[in-house]
């Protein structure tokens, strides 16, 4: 097969030998002669799936004791409804920093529970920018925030010091660099950037912090009733769960977090720093924010928007178009994408910049 | 690879040709030498998998016009809330058949919304039967129920006459046989029985019905929300939906919904009237009300329990073991089991009333 550049935003690229695996048990799994797909939930073998999954992100990110993992449907999207429900009393606080369309979202559920206060925003110059030199309001129930913005290609490079509980969306960065989990009550994360394929959702959660807010939440917003059935309160997105399974596995036989946090920074300085040099590029967020995770840039020159397009696309890189709200392109480099494809990129702006330049 | 007769309740057998071609499509998915699993669900693509995969179950049950089919995440169990958010105004009242676990579940989340007007129960027989002669209050604003009781082995084998709009769970029993779309105004079902693997859940509404209730309901709940967006609002289960298109043009291919029906009567006319036969076997649910879709039974002498369990494992049977909450056996004959299936299951009975008898 002809070696795709795969740089979309998410679903995203997985390795190749997980994507193998993944494709075997579809059509006989742990030589049951049965498909991954046709056997109970609650069997030996998908247990096994369920139990490595859940261990896996706790010795990835070295998860503390008194902290619950869970894999849910819904996506981050549900989460913001979750994460309201669980931690936020009706008619409660809660504090949000808004750096574009899922903090947006987020605030939007919460709102439905109890009163936010939108203590910092990007807005005002489209997102390119995370805020700093805020202040959190005490008496808030928790701090809210999204580690990365897929969308506009802004991250946060340190968690905010915070008196008060924090919750953090990190769907498209989460496994891409180290994180001190007892910073947090509660991780989300989507799976389908770094973690595995679309549907499925790992939630992080301090047990403790749990069953204080006098909700009366929906079964399958009750983070206590996952836990209650070891994340099988109803059948799980079995395949998702175990595709998830098997890229973590990767993760940890590569050298883990630490191996692939020093990658993504390889991978970024390349791409930046082409972006930096090239007068043909120009990158659209503060320098101080870029996300390792999606780059952002334009052509300084538009009228060469057609020739620079035909160029990738005839080196085989997929997925670099940006988003219809921000234009322009997005390089979104995320665990599974090589040094050698970022190189396959940069090596076709420099060759551009040969032409035009 | 040796047969293996899958009788799972769920999530269940599938066809072969369908795993075969769901097991290619994570390697390499229409030849863009890239997985299902790593493009984006805005692609070209897979948008054009989700307009199939509903445009198949528009087709095979006969959607009327005014109807939207959706395919959500949550299971059936998330969708015992968003029917209450979507159809009962607060505090209003709904009219709901308890005809088990599930019926119960779906109960407790309507409770959250409104009051439950428990019109008809099995619970005085273990759920062994289907209620009948039950009034329904026109000052409900929806009758619910659920077509096939997977745990007791009970269906309905006509669907209630109402004057107040019918809501129904068909998770396991939906594409098993006709239905008339026009009686219902939402049925909602789990993928994983007759349509496709765990982690999506189809969704088939009356759009005239909906926005009614005055509820603010939350925007992953609201089918409002994954309407307008085409059944894509958030990122959706891209490879439960897949594979349910899959076995959905396989359906069509084989003679549609008509033709499943057939077999599907075939295979429970055999297990049935073989239990009935057999003096080492008995139903456990009133004649009248079984379910095509999972035939319960226990053996006449206990005692021979392990040499039962023994025989049917010889034979490759797989899955036969009845639900924790009933005991017994439990052959779960969803749409992709054969006849030849079954009839295996039967001589093993046969020969274990020579061996007992």
């Amino acid at each position: 097969m002809t070696k795709v550049h795969n740089y979309s935003a998410g679903p995203c690229i997985l390795p190749q030998e997980v994507l193998k695996k993944a494709s075997e048990a579809v059509v006989n799994f742990n030589d049951l002669n049965l498909s991954l797909l046709e056997i109970s939930h609650r069997s030996k073998d998908f247990v096994e799936v369920m139990e490595n999954a859940r261990s896996l992100v706790k010795e990835l990110l070295g998860v503390p004791e008194g902290y619950q993992v869970l894999f849910l449907q819904g996506g981050a999207s549900l989460g913001f409804l979750i994460a309201a429900y669980n931690f936020l009393p009706t008619g409660g606080k809660a504090a949000y920093i808004n750096t574009g369309t899922w903090s947006d979202n987020a605030i939007k559920e919460a709102q439905r529970i109890g009163e936010v206060a939108e203590i910092a925003s990007s807005k005002d110059k489209n997102y390119s920018y995370i805020p700093s030199g805020f202040g959190i309001p005490n008496d808030a129930k928790f701090l809210h925030y999204t580690s990365n913005n897929t969308i506009f290609g802004t991250q946060f490079k340190k968690t905010p010091i915070s008196r008060i509980p924090v919750i953090c969306d990190m769907s498209s960065d989460i496994f891409s660099k180290k994180i001190n989990v007892a910073d947090f009550d509660l991780i989300y994360a989507g799976a389908q950037k770094n973690m595995g394929p679309a549907g499925t959702t790992v939630y992080i959660v301090k047990e403790s912090a749990l069953g204080k807010t006098g909700n009366n939440i929906p079964a399958m917003l009750d983070l206590q009733s996952h836990i209650k059935k070891d994340s099988m309160f109803n059948t799980p997105p079995v395949y998702p769960i175990y595709v998830s399974m098997l890229n973590l596995q990767w993760l940890k036989k590569n050298g883990g977090v630490d191996w692939i946090e020093k990658v993504n920074n390889q991978k970024a300085a390349l791409l930046y720093s082409e972006i930096d040099r090239n007068p043909l590029f120009k990158g659209i967020t503060a320098k101080s924010d870029r996300s390792n995770m999606n780059a952002t840039f334009i052509l300084t020159d538009e009228s060469l928007t057609e020739e620079f397009n035909k160029d990738w696309a005839a080196a085989n890189i997929n997925g670099i178009k940006g988003h219809r709200s921000v234009g322009g392109y997005r390089a979104s480099m995320y665990n599974a994408l090589p040094l050698e494809s970022v190189q396959v990129l940069v090596d076709v702006m420099k060759e551009f910049e040969k032409k035009n330049g």
